[in-house]
């Protein structure tokens, strides 16, 4: 054991900033390989649909279907899937559903207006988004959870129709991402991936209708396409690598905390898992727990690797330099494993999903707790907000003036548009001004 | 008059739904050249800061500034710009912030959370974005009002730093644009413009802080770098040409009706007015209407080539349908200039806002009605929603589990976890899990 497992960095150090910046960076290649063949596969299947998708995904997926019909997943075997899969299995799907479920309830916004003295009513008027398409990775990465997490929040909002994409290479489907599927209130099912099926969301076919919004994770492929669409429709976010930051006062079982950390670091190698620590002793523990644990893993090689060049411990000189730590960070995953951790929530600016206490690993919020797993990742933290109901929810301002509203009112967009040098609109406000 | 004023269409026509698509359809063109030139002014501001922004600055605007500083606008002078407009200009400035800020306090978002049987406590926090940029361009788009529509929400969500950019070509500054930053509660105006602004703001220099969010309109050259820095920092909607749709019941003085068309088609040659109503007479009226007003317009050209190549009025069989009709347009303005306009409220699926009832022209909601006038254009009302307070805030989740419905919790995680072969997201929740 000469090699080291995992950084040690001590907050104290007079080059901490730069090592942390160093630990942090990570920039999403842009491939301009890839951006040409899905700039290709979007133009084929914008001009030529349904024949266009078919073409790509017997080609990609070693598929031979002869029509798009073949492709679509019937709501019999959608409701069969939930027989393929064990009792337990299809129990603990539904009551981490129904856990999501009624999280997700409390963020359903609702329309609102106010009257104001002369009988002018302003206010916003909240809809559901008609369509919207579920993008489901194949393989091995195809996570059931992941259909539960995008999905309910969908149909929470009141979507009208839910489409899911998943391809099946060579005719394989997951039947607990189908499972998922069922319970999640997905509307239609088609086994298509990759930019083809991005492509056939955003645009539309002579079977797929257009959607309103693309949601869900994928490979450099999807996630590029997603990203050249961004505009005629809506997009999630495009994640980054996955990450945790844990906060510990040291009194956590070291065991515990390391396996909090492999939870991240086992997603893959550039996954990211940080712990702050005042107590460099407890630090000293968590490394021995990382070591004798580590080999015990499944995925033990990805692990290594992500533990060894972006995991970190770092000694810091108070909680209180944690947080400031953290929020610089603004991770993803942050894990407060503390003693008292409310103490410490006004102080956090900046995180996607907050795990409080030494009872809550970011395990349980990956899969059941309710809220969401679908977070900002790289430090967007800082300007955006983990999925839900408001994503697939739109708002409309509502303006009516009364008569006397509009009179007054007039005068004052009278004088601003023609400040602007935009004389038909203060003309259209000036008709409405009383005598 | 041989020539064909506006486009008239019914809804009855067999070729409507085609004639329909080809009057809205747009897109945005996509330069490559532009991408290229904005491309190279990323990089050089991303790697040289300050420097390529002084030198981008004094080539395109035709500065000679020596340093940074001297592109700062002083809290003075701002200060000043307020005696620099008249005292009615001042006035109706101050009553539109007043008003923009009252309505958008009702969107504010509050942190929420409950508690669970077991004692297990869920929420999700609500905090503020610390810092965002605001673009407003020079010359004769400078809108005083759109400085009001972006910075008033911004400092309502409570954003730490809102930072302005208005480039000030050959040194000239808008009096009305200033004075608006300064009502608004700007914290910072540099004058700086097109990429390199955007570049400054995204990536920070040695005198610009990076920021979280940018927002504002902009030229090809604005739009395609917000574009390309998206996802490094949040930014606000690509907008496209403005848009009206006028739902009338043929009541409204086609006077009116006409200038409310005008005062979208004025605004570029882009722009695009559409007019729906059952009474094929009174569609007669408001053409005579266009026919004589237009050419008193100080912007008629704009107009009349605007209302020429994409305006329209329709005729309907009732309207019924034309809402059916306006909610697959998805207007970013829709006035229902009509009787009861509450009675038609709530089969409005799609649009940015609703201007409700005769005495609510879109010119009042541009400026000082309440509601924001950024709203979402090009049928993408289907997904978005007006610029808010809720632009400027983001959620953290908040899960803090008790022992007892860790273990409950830590069941169901692990059978998932196992599902998707994470062992250590299963073995982290088993941990939890009590005997």
């Amino acid at each position: 054991m000469s090699e080291t497992l995992i950084t040690r960095l001590d907050a104290s150090q007079s080059d901490f900033k730069q090592r942390l910046d160093e630990l942090l960076a990570w920039e999403s290649v842009s491939d301009t390989r890839v951006a040409s063949v899905v700039d290709d596969i979007l133009h084929q299947v914008k001009t030529r649909g349904d024949a266009a998708v078919l073409e790509f995904t017997n080609k990609f997926d070693r598929r031979s279907a002869k029509s798009m019909d073949e492709l679509v997943v019937t709501a019999d075997q959608l409701k069969n899937a939930l027989t393929q899969i064990t009792p337990e299995q299809r129990k603990a799907l539904e009551v981490a559903a129904e856990r999501i479920r009624s999280y997700h309830k409390h963020q359903l916004q609702t329309s609102w207006k106010y009257t104001e003295a002369d009988g002018t009513v302003l206010g916003q008027q909240i809809s559901a988004m008609e369509r919207v398409g579920l993008y489901v990775p194949g393989g091995k990465a195809s996570y059931p959870s992941s259909v539960l997490m995008n999905a309910v929040p969908a149909k929470v909002a009141g979507v009208d129709e839910l489409t899911m994409v998943v391809p099946a290479p060579d005719g394989e489907l997951s039947p607990m991402v189908l499972a998922a599927a069922a319970i999640a209130g997905v509307d239609r099912v088609i086994t298509i991936g990759g930019a083809q099926a991005v492509a056939a969301l955003a645009y539309g076919t002579e079977t797929i209708a257009k959607v309103d919004k693309i949601v869900g994770p994928g490979n450099i492929y999807v996630a590029t396409a997603k990203r050249a669409v961004f505009g005629q429709v809506a997009i999630d976010m495009i994640a980054g690598p996955s990450e945790i930051l844990v906060i510990c006062d040291g009194l956590t079982d070291p065991d515990w905390i390391a396996m909090d950390l492999f939870s991240q670091a086992e997603h893959d190698e550039q996954a990211q898992a940080i712990l702050l620590c005042p107590d460099a002793e407890y630090l000293d523990k968590v490394e021995a727990s990382i070591a004798r644990l580590l080999p015990t893993l499944s995925r033990n090689e990805i692990a290594t690797t992500s533990l060894k060049n972006r995991g970190a411990l770092i000694k810091v000189a108070d909680i209180e330099e944690a947080v400031e730590v953290s929020n610089r960070i603004a991770p993803e995953h942050l894990e407060l494993s503390v003693a008292d951790p409310e103490l410490l929530l006004p102080k956090i600016r900046h995180a996607g999903a907050i795990f409080m206490g030494r009872f809550t690993p970011e395990a349980l919020g990956d899969y059941c707790a309710g809220p969401n797993h679908v977070l900002p990742t790289s430090g967007t933290a800082r300007f955006s907000s983990p999925l839900g109901v408001y994503d697939f929810q739109k708002r409309s301002s509502i303006i009516m003036c009364s008569a006397a509203g509009a009179s007054e009112l007039s005068k004052v967009a009278s004088v601003l548009a023609r400040s602007e040098y935009l004389e038909a609109h203060a003309r259209s406000a000036e008709y409405r001004i009383k005598d």
